[in-house]
Parts: structure tokens; C-alpha cells; sequence
């Protein structure tokens, strides 16, 4: 009874809801891989919609990418998740968080934070040893997917491919993107969100929205001639709600943090704080 | 409680060998991070003697690849390593597998089998978003890792890498080779096992021991002038009993499955035909 | 005296033109290299004077990809290029060519056609063995760049950061899009010219005017929308002049053809026939 | 007339060499593109047999990677390697150099070193649009290549296959190796020459041989227990005849060098003070 304890909150659904839902991602499924028994597939889709009703993803948005820090790997990755779930509850804002992929069930299982696959790979299902199938991330419970971070860029063809991918699934997507260009540029592309991350200040404690908020103005004027429906997000550098503060003052409708959080001495003040300022 | 629920079998570690295995794992990761807590530590120590009491890998060895097919994602995936464990305890031999990154708690939690993961990134625990971590693999269960897969080539220089990191966290290493001549070519870097595979071979169900047995013969001996220890294993084809006799008869320990077992109409007898095959 | 013999057009250069092409080629030459002597560098801008000269790009255009195809290598490219060259003065249309690096010199010193490099790596000069550094393929006597081939797709970054250094040296870049979504997107991204080119007709003599219309159109209609300045050429199956009347009929001010001119029986009848259609 | 006045060492040849030349390599270019004809066939193999016999490449040698440093590019590549023909000359050693690909045939045609390419792409003739044809760079005056430089690593399987295709068509192989573990791994696959380098001593001006000279030893002994034929070379840090010395007292037959000479003030100093201590 693996599902029932992991997944006490799936068990009700029902109504009008569930029946687009169940159709939606029962013909996604069905178009890429045949021959699946049914009763495989209901639990996938009950799972599925249970999944979907706790992640819509409004903004103001925080959202933590847990990297491959070890303070934020396995046992410790649900910890900090469950620091953004509280965080969550106690300021009514969406903070989401983006595990390895080797603890996105554990962590979608333990929490209720919505979950994002740092990285997967725009395959269909098959002969693709060592890749990540967008499939195995959603029923592991990832509700999006980060695409194209300054640490593993991907091939403009490859971002294109992965969000039409994620569209299959009603994944979310957030596109990373290291210039005001390069965001202008997959704004084309129809992602549900851009992060705007210039690399040289990921990691350096010296906040994107403080040091250089020229580059966040451009990027939402940029996105905003091409693009009104995308959520812009900014990121590198962001430690404090003082930080938060000032990117959404500047455009944009959340932030995208990680060591900020990861590495804090106390990461449920850190995320606290991040959270407060979205209000 | 998770971890008890998860992990039944891991409650009476005690004796020398914990002692031992606690010290060695405590040095490799706190080389690697320091400031864990200690409760953190015990926890994974506890876990991972369990994980080296249930893995030992002795040849003969069947090797199943999950790859990306459906038929062997999420509870698919735990639907085949059942398999894998009554194949395995039938016939008293070993019946490894290989799921995809995000089902690798979920699997090594819910079954007996050793696990691989079918790649891993050879970086130090940090700032690499979107990548696999030897350590997280690890804590999910993995008693081992696939390295240079025909469908995830490495860099020579990343394979080495690989093989290293596994070396420092007691992770088995099988490492895939195309031809004799790379399989030769990674004898000289100490792993574990060689797997060769031709890849014009994978996936056709025309077994390699029996279409092409001078590439085993001629492997097996090229190796064994550089390395006398390497576990050999072979792939590419192989679907039924017969296939897997021929293999070991040529001089190999074992075999790497995917297709004849993952895409067969009948799962659990495709793979008890190749279990049975290496008593 | 090897410039002297190879570069004869090059020696009467002077008046308001060069003193402008001197001080732009030098400063952006000097910011990469400090300490190159004067003389050296006159050397290079006189070249550069001329190779501008030679080279205004005018649509319609015809673009010959000489790929890695044998019947285009070596004495062969220069064979070809000087098909181009005469195809080009018979019907006043340009025709270029983009033969291999190791062929670049050699093709743009015995002909007169416009020289496209097929590929560079937006390095800055420095230690980066076995990579292709913009100013050697600039010295070489190349006047553009094909960028993001779908047998050579790059990064996103990549490619704005090629576009970026193209400019610093004055040479035209062609993008490459495998879809009408990423000739959007690199329109944000300022590129002089697009080339859509769906993948899936490449090399298979199928105009991509002709199967897919609609493509063509919808490319079009995109990058418009983002973009009014870049010019737009599409390829994939172009092998005849019907099929470049019908590309410019579609919107676009000119094509990428390879294997229908260089694999063909004639090539200077083929490329003549390309030619003439652009009239 | 351009391969007269570009070649005129090649008109006088003839003899048995010739004609085991030719046939030898009219059989391998016509297995990879039939239907060229048969006079640019002729023209090609008199290049190459003119190319044969200046390329004996006989150790102890010193090996001057150019990488894509501006001192190293177009005319002044031209410069350097006349430096290198005057070294050789004057001690009697040989001297080869490695341009970039756009300067090989530049470069072969006005110097009588023999000249490497930096990295070659193992395809065959055909649609590759962006990468190195190893015919491309033969036919340029190649006579042969550098192989999984620290700068341009590659996969297992493409050395291999880059080690093969060289093979066909004559060319020395050089492969690089970053540990002495990767120099052994490389060994089991036949190429002509190995060349260990320690990447963080790479441009440092500090000498392996003399700052990590175990590492030299321990890398011939490695290759020795595989590889009694393969020539071993070292790099990374070599700056003085003395560092020279060193690495031949420690059992290699020559070195690898770059920055020591490239970015020399005097770079004909530099290069031959290198020659010299190779007597």
C-alpha cells in the first residue's frame, strides 16, 4: 500500500476536474507509449491530478535550486524542503524548489512544495540509457522542469524540443537564460517562464537586482515586446528579502535562488526571509 | 519515522564491519562536505551498510537496463525488479538493474536487487544544476553505476573521473566499451566490470555471443593481457537462456540485458530464462 | 613576396574608407592582442580593406554549402568556387560559398566569390587547441560565418556570443534554424541573415519551397514580427531554379543549397540553374 | 598553375616509393568517394608523396602547438614555422609544428616542417557541415594530427575512431593524455606517438619534467607494460632546453610544447634553444 501512505492526498478526486484531467494526460501518455494496462494508467493519472491541484504555480514565486549541494541531497533536501512548505503557508507565496533527480519523489512524496527537475532530456520514451525522460520526472512528481541553466546549457534546438515536451505532459517550464538577449530570444520559444541569470554573479553573494539592475529593466523590456504571458523571474547572487524586494520592483515576479538558501547557516530563516519580501 | 518504514532491514547494523564501513564513508564524505551534522552522517552510514551487506556482486551476473522505456518507469520499474528478485533468489544467482536516475530510491527501497545507476556526472558535491552527483545516487540507493553506455558516451578523461569518485564512495563500476579495442583501452583504468557491447547490435535481437562471438573472444583475451581482475561482461542482442549459455561459455561472467527483458510480452519469464541460464 | 601574388587586388587601397576600416579593424584587433607590431597589422587591415571591399553581401543570394562532400575539397572546392564566381558574373547575382576550414585560404585567394566559414568558436584568441578562432578564418580570407548548422547545432549562448564576435570583426553570420520557433528566436538575437532549413529534408532533393511551403511563410511571418532588418534565405532539398523562384516568391531574398550543386553530375550547370532564378 | 609554384619541391617524383604511394593511397581515397577523377587523383597523390617523403617523422621531437594564439595565426604562423625549419635544420632535429586548421595549408606550402592538425572529426566524406574532414587537412599538407588535447577532449569511442581513420590515409597520430592512467588507456588502441600533460601545469611556465617528474615515469612504465612501439612524448610547462633534457633523461622521446615558445619574445630563440637539447 505504497501509494496510500505516500500519497494520502491523492485519494479524493473526482468531479469535472479530474475528468479533463484524467483525458488530457491519458491521450498524452497514450500517443507516446502504447499498449500500457489501463489500471497503470489511472494511477498515473490519479497521481497526476493530485499533483496538478497543488501546483498551480502563481506568482510572486521563490524558487530554490538545490544544485548538487549535499546540504540539500537526499534526507537533507527534504528537510529544506519542508523549511519551503512552512515558508509557504506562513506568507501565502508559492516558494517552489528544484531537487536532484534522484530525489524528486522523495521529495514531492514528504512535502507539499511544487517541484521542479533541475534538468531533463527532450527524448521520447526508448533506447536512451543515462538520459532524463521528462515521463519519469512527472510520475516522480515534478510539476516543472528548469530548462537551459547557465550550468548546463543546452542547444537552441534542444530548449525548443524540451519545452514542446513539457507542453505535452503539462509540465511548467523555466528557461534560464544568461543575457537580456538570449531571454528575449527563447521568449519566442513560448516557455511559461524566464529566468534571467547573469553568470558571473551565481554563487557570489552580490545580488543581480542591487548590482546590476540594468540588466533586469532590459530583460523585461526586451521579453515584454515579444512576450506578454511569461513569467520573468532574476536570479545570481539573491540572499536577502532586501533583494527580492527590489527585482520585483524592477518588473519582474519572483526570484530564483540557490546558494543564498542551500549554503545559509539557518536555511529556514533564509527562505523565511525570501518569502516575507514576496508578499 | 521514513527512514524505519524505507529501510527495515537496515535496523541491527552492529559489530566490526560497521565500525569499519562507518569510518571509511564518514572520511569520503566529510572530505568531500564538511559540516554535516553527525545525525545526518549516522543516518547515511547506517543506510549505506545496509545497502554494501545486500550488494555484494558476485558473477555470474545478469544485468537488466531499464534505459527510458515506459514498460520500466516509475511502478514499472518496481513491477521489473521484482522480477529481477525472484529470478535472482530461484536461482541463487546474481540479477542486477539499472532504472532510470529519478526511480532509483523508489526501487531500491521497494525491492532486494542491487542497482546501478545508469550514469552519473564525476563532480564534486556544488553549484552544477542539472547534473547527477555520485553521492545522491548513492543515498537513493545505488550499489553501483553503468559508465560510458553506447547511448551516453564519455570522455577517456571523464571515464577515469568516474571511475574514481565510485572508488571513493564503494560504488561498483561497469563500464561499457563498443569495441575490444576500448574495451581494452578501460582495463587499464581499474573498474570493476567491462561490458562489451557493438552497438549495431543493440536493440536487433540477433545476440552478439551467437552473431558475433570473435568480438567476445578476441575481447576477453585483450583485456586479460592488461587485467586479470575486471569482471567481463557482454551485451547487444541477447534475449533468451541459450544466448547468455554461449556468453559465459565464451569466456564472460555475464551479461547486459535490456530490450529481450524490458520490452518482452512476459517480463518475469524472459528474465527467470536468463537467470536460469548462469546457475 | 606570397601577398603580393595572392592578394593583387589588394595594393591600391586608400581614401576615406580605408582610414575608417584601419581604425575599427585595429582597435577591435588590439583590444584582443596587445603588442602585434604595426607592420603586421597593417598587413591584416590592408587585407581586411580588401576582403570588405570584395564582399558586400547583396541579396538574393545563393549560398553553396561545400560541406565535408569529397567533390568539394581541396582543388575541387577551388573548382567549384570558380563555378560560383562565373555564375555570379554571368546573371549579377551573389552566389558564396562556404567551403571547409582547411580550404578557406586557399578557395578565397584563387577566387573572387564571397567566402563562408562553415563554423568558429566564439573564443577569444588564447589557448584553446583544435578550436576554430574567428580572426584565423577572418585572416584566411573569410567574409561570414555560417552559424548553428543543423549538422553543428550550438548552444543558445553559443550562438549569441558568436554573433557578438562576428560583429567585432565585421563578418556576416547566417544563422541557421531548424524550425520557424528558433528563426524567431534568433532574430532577437540580431544575426545579418536566417536560413530556416527543416532537417528532415536536407539532402533528400525534396525543396523545402515546394513540400513545405508553409514553413517558409510561417518563418517569415515570425521574424518579422521581431525583426525588419535581417535577410531571410531558407534550404533543405533546393535543386533546382523552380525551386528558388518559388523560395522567393515565398518572402525569402535568397537560398542554402550543398549536395544539389555539389553532388550533382554538373555542377556548373547546376549552380548556373540556381543562379538565373535569382535574376 | 598554382600547385607548381606552390609545390616545386614535388616535381621529381618517381622510383618504387612512388609507386607503392600511389597504390596505397588511391585504394583507401577511393574506398571513401568513388568517381573522382582520375587526374585530380594523380595531383593528389604526387602532393602526397612529396608530403610522404618530408614527414618521416623521426624522434626525438619537439612538437609545437600553435592553439589559436594571434602569434601564431595566418602570416606570423607562416613566421613561427620558419623558425621551426631553421631549428631542425641547423640541429638536426625534428622540429614539427601544429597550426590551426585554417593556416595548415599556408603553412605547409611556404615551411618544410611537418605540420599537425589540431583535432580531426573521424567522419567519412559526406553531410557534415562545421566539422574537420581528415581528408580536408591531408590534402592541405597535413601530415598528422593531435588527438584528445586538455583543450579538445573527446570520447573514448571518437579517439579510437580518430586513431583508425588516420590510419587509413597515413597520418601520424599523437594522442594526448591528461594522467598517466588515460596515457596507458590510449595505448591498447595503437596510436603512433603519446603525449602526457598535467593540465593545471598547461601555460603555467612550470615543467612537468621537473615539477612532477614521477609522473613522466610512471607514465612510461605504464605505456611500456602495453606498448613497446609508441613513441612518448611530454608537455605542459616545457619553457628551456633544460626542461628538454629532463624529459628525455626520463625515458620520453620528446615534448610537446606552446605558450613557452608561441608567446616567447624571442620565438626563435625559444625554439631553438628546445632543438638543442634534443641532440
Amino acid at each position: 500500500m505504497v501509494g496510500r501512505l505516500c500519497f494520502p492526498e491523492e485519494v479524493p478526486v473526482k468531479g469535472g476536474l479530474q475528468s479533463r484531467a484524467c483525458y488530457r494526460y491519458r491521450s498524452c501518455i497514450t500517443k507516446s507509449s502504447e499498449g500500457l494496462s489501463s489500471c497503470v494508467l489511472l494511477r498515473v493519472v490519479a497521481r497526476r491530478i493530485c499533483r496538478m491541484s497543488r501546483t498551480r504555480i502563481l506568482p510572486p514565486l521563490v524558487l530554490v535550486n538545490f544544485k548538487c549541494y549535499l546540504e540539500a541531497t537526499g534526507d537533507r533536501a527534504v528537510q529544506l524542503a519542508r523549511y519551503a512548505d512552512q515558508a509557504s503557508a506562513k506568507f501565502g507565496v508559492t516558494v517552489a524548489i528544484a531537487p536532484q533527480t534522484a530525489d524528486l519523489r522523495l521529495v514531492s512524496q514528504q512535502t507539499k512544495a511544487a517541484v521542479f527537475a533541475q534538468h531533463v532530456d527532450p527524448i521520447k520514451p526508448g533506447s536512451h540509457t543515462g538520459h532524463v525522460l521528462v515521463e519519469s520526472v512527472l510520475e516522480a512528481g515534478a510539476s516543472g522542469i528548469l530548462v537551459n541553466h547557465s550550468e548546463r546549457r543546452l542547444e537552441a534546438s534542444i530548449i525548443e524540443d524540451t519545452i514542446t515536451r513539457a507542453k505535452e505532459l503539462k509540465l511548467t517550464t523555466v528557461v534560464c537564460a544568461n543575457t537580456s538577449g538570449i531571454a528575449a530570444a527563447v521568449a519566442s520559444l513560448g516557455p511559461d517562464m524566464i529566468a534571467v541569470e547573469p553568470p558571473e554573479l551565481i554563487g557570489s553573494g552580490v545580488a543581480v537586482s542591487k548590482a546590476k539592475p540594468e540588466i533586469i529593466t532590459e530583460t523585461v523590456s526586451k521579453i515584454r515586446r515579444i512576450n506578454n504571458d511569461v513569467t520573468i523571474l532574476c536570479g545570481a547572487g539573491i540572499t536577502s528579502g532586501e533583494d527580492v524586494k527590489e527585482a520585483l520592483r524592477l518588473g519582474t515576479q519572483g526570484v530564483l535562488v540557490a546558494s543564498g538558501v542551500v549554503r545559509a547557516k539557518d536555511q529556514a530563516a533564509a527562505i523565511e526571509d525570501l518569502a516575507r519580501a514576496c508578499r
